[in-house]
């Protein structure tokens, strides 16, 4: 991405706030088993093409706050090849809260994207 | 919309920061002459179909953010109806920052839409 200025930056990261938890409960409402923060910013690379829009250092507060509200719960579990390693999953009302997130994601969507399109 | 708990409403803030700033942007940048705060509102409301996200009362201190950071411009002109109002162009720079940001929040639905959808 080209160099950034003070104001773009500023837009990247208030959009970033709120999709960075919904991408997170969605992530681990898909997932088969707990899985730990590095694991998770490398399935979300994995989908983000060229350019990298959520950083791996910013997801770990995002894990934490949603822990903080219930909607994560989590496990420390020792890891063979380096420090332990903090497992997360949705909880039943992070699924609830999941569902309500997708609904003002798609309205918030469609208002961005009409104004956007303009009147005709 | 139904009552929302607080973690909802913190969800629905963070997304509309970002977005609310674009919204403002490009309604000014498709806008044949200056317009009012009000005026604004309306138009988002007109394309908010049944629920509307962005509360007129939100909008001004973007507005003024904006035009803080030179996006935007305003001058203030008398109302035969009412106090004077305050009247919002987008400046050159706000053109040019309204291409970068339509670029970040095309990549960021695709990337968000991507996990949402999950994997095949």
């Amino acid at each position: 991405m080209p160099a950034m200025n003070e104001e773009t930056r500023k837009f990247q990261k208030e959009l970033n706030a709120g999709t960075t938890a919904l991408v997170l409960l969605s992530v681990l409402d898909q997932a088969k088993e707990p899985m730990y923060g590095y694991q998770i910013a490398r399935l979300i690379e994995a989908n983000s093409e060229d350019m990298p829009i959520m950083k791996q250092g910013a997801l770990y507060p995002v894990l934490r706050a949603l822990e903080s509200t219930s909607l994560l719960e989590s496990e420390v579990e020792p890891s063979v090849s380096g420090p332990p390693r903090r497992y997360y999953r949705i909880t039943d009302s992070g699924r609830q809260t999941l569902e309500k997130w997708k609904d003002i994601w798609t309205r918030t969507k469609t208002l961005v994207d009409t104004i956007l399109r303009g009147e005709e």
